[in-house]
């Protein structure tokens, strides 16, 4: 589906959008009874090869909720697992690696991503949901920096400590590695965008845990050659971290076309610190527990806060499982109400 | 034992001292074999009733590393499983409360601390130490925000859904709630000044979850009423927390004399951050894990940010029980080899 005229990419391309656009990172997900309903209790990789279920839990969020955008039902560790890593997700705990990564030897065991070859439910699903939503598909790949640290630390990490400690000890192992993570996220945003996407989303999720000198030494260069890598395509790019307060001014230097910001940076705040790109966010997801009223009023202080111009509502963080989706509905209705 | 001068308590008043001054958070702990020789593997909340084994353990990286303070061996819960709260911290996780607080009634399950009664093995501890080191001993106790996201939580969160949700629907409860465990930590702190602590910290490590909004009106003002309880003292008071970075101006408000700041923030940065009030840190602890010449680059980098006058070095948070001690050893050499 063309859009000639849409209010999430006008906004993503900085503009004035007919209305401020909003959806919800992991919108498609637990807090919906209809997802609980289909989707079971298995790890999201069975579900992901399942095309009708990826379409149907990619469309329930826009039809609950009127979200401006439907954001691909998948995991940002897919491409290594489709290729062989040894990945799984559990439910409850995050990606879980069998054997982490530890040398140079392991770089063979990341192989190139094929996507028509290693991941064709995913073309199947991308394509069926472009024939049938309305609203623009986003994509979506990790980051290298957020990617190796799955793989080194073997799991979530509170503190990445592995990871730091191999980009420090070997920089050249560690530029290897991002590398060739970067590779495969390209290729796997490229594939998405090949096959319909309208915007894709970076998550360098945790890059927040690095110090601006070591986000700009460390994570930086492999993430501009994602960015790099699919510079040709027309489609907006996002990216996003939480906690990057201190690095949205390096993060907005790579040529993507919005910054997702989390809740500890106001977005007035953050249009100064991205050099008045576009941005996305930040609204606290733990908010959206609180009462009605006080969701509203943080809702209003975002909406004044994003300005109009180029701001794509969403939370600073993912839907929590245990918020009420009827609270999300009213979130899309009074931002929708407000023209900007 | 009384310091007429010292590098670390001249360094907590903002002044120039003979050198610059260095300990580690968790110092005392599992990095250490000497401390896992004797230390178990039970609940940290056993060995905290042993207060000979309290003192070895305070104690052991004194003598090994060579630091210019011990910090007592405890844990911010303390004072709350001593009152009967029911607490357990459990090896590997962290604090776990059995009955979450939830409302108003569970208001009357904080008792108030009677340090003599509830907790007299702390004070026998602390005496014994205070008589056999010849460093500060640094006293400490939880931040309001901090210990109550553990009772509401119960037990270590990922995104203190719950305890945001609590604080933004009802500020009433929260302000009492927050207001008891402030007494409770003033209490402690009081008594740990009284038996002989040179110097006391208030942990707030999990405040860089809120915004500097909702740190200013939910966290701060219990986190001011700690430190006015104790402002006719003369220690120094230390104030730390993890991902800070928007929220040092308004830690620098409160009337604490040190601010410790993590690995985000250049210390240079995180001076002017704070109005020029002493600082401390901020090696990050996972460089640690690095081999040596990346560390010691990483120290001068800190001694240069640091600057000399009222920096206390230290890591940016506890020390990884992965770490080589001979490594922080090293640092200390490091740190005490370069004059301000």
């Amino acid at each position: 589906m063309e859009f000639r005229t849409n209010a999430f990419l006008d906004a993503c391309r900085n503009e004035v959008p007919e209305h401020t656009p909003v959806w919800f990172m992991r919108q498609a997900g637990r807090a919906l009874p209809e997802y609980r309903a289909i989707r079971g209790t298995g790890s999201i990789l069975e579900a992901i090869a399942q095309p009708e279920l990826v379409i149907e839990i990619t469309a329930q969020p826009v039809r609950r909720y009127g979200v401006d955008a439907a954001v691909f039902y998948s995991d940002i560790m897919v491409p290594l697992w489709a290729t062989g890593f040894g990945v799984d997700i559990k439910p409850g705990v995050g990606p879980v690696v069998e054997q982490p990564f530890r040398s140079a030897d392991d770089l063979d065991r990341i192989r190139d991503l094929d996507a028509a070859v290693d991941t064709p439910f995913v073309i199947e699903a991308i394509k069926g949901l472009v024939a049938e939503l309305d609203v623009p598909l986003i994509g979506f790949a990790g980051a290298p920096f957020t990617l190796a640290s799955y793989l080194i630390e073997g799991g979530p990490s509170k503190n990445y400590a592995q990871t730091k400690a191999l980009m420090h000890a070997d920089p050249e192992l560690w530029q290897r590695l991002t590398f060739k993570l970067a590779d495969m996220s390209a290729a796997s945003l490229r594939s998405q965008i090949e096959n319909g996407c309208s915007a894709v989303q970076l998550f360098d999720s945790w890059a927040g845990s690095l110090s601006k000198r070591d986000y700009e030494r460390f994570a930086l260069p492999a993430t501009q050659r994602v960015f790099d890598a699919i510079s040709d395509t027309t489609v907006p790019r996002i990216h996003f971290g939480v906690g990057t307060g201190e690095l949205l001014t390096s993060m907005a230097s790579i040529n993507a076309d919005v910054i997702g910001v989390d809740w500890r940076v106001p977005l007035d705040e953050a249009r100064r610190r991205v050099n008045g790109k576009a941005i996305q966010g930040n609204l606290d997801p733990a908010i959206c527990l609180a009462p009605w009223d006080v969701v509203a009023n943080e809702v209003d202080r975002v909406l004044a806060e994003g300005g109009g111009r180029g701001h794509i509502f969403n939370l600073g963080h993912g839907v929590l499982p245990e918020i009420d989706p009827d609270i999300l509905t009213r979130v899309v209705e009074r931002v929708h109400a407000r023209t900007p």
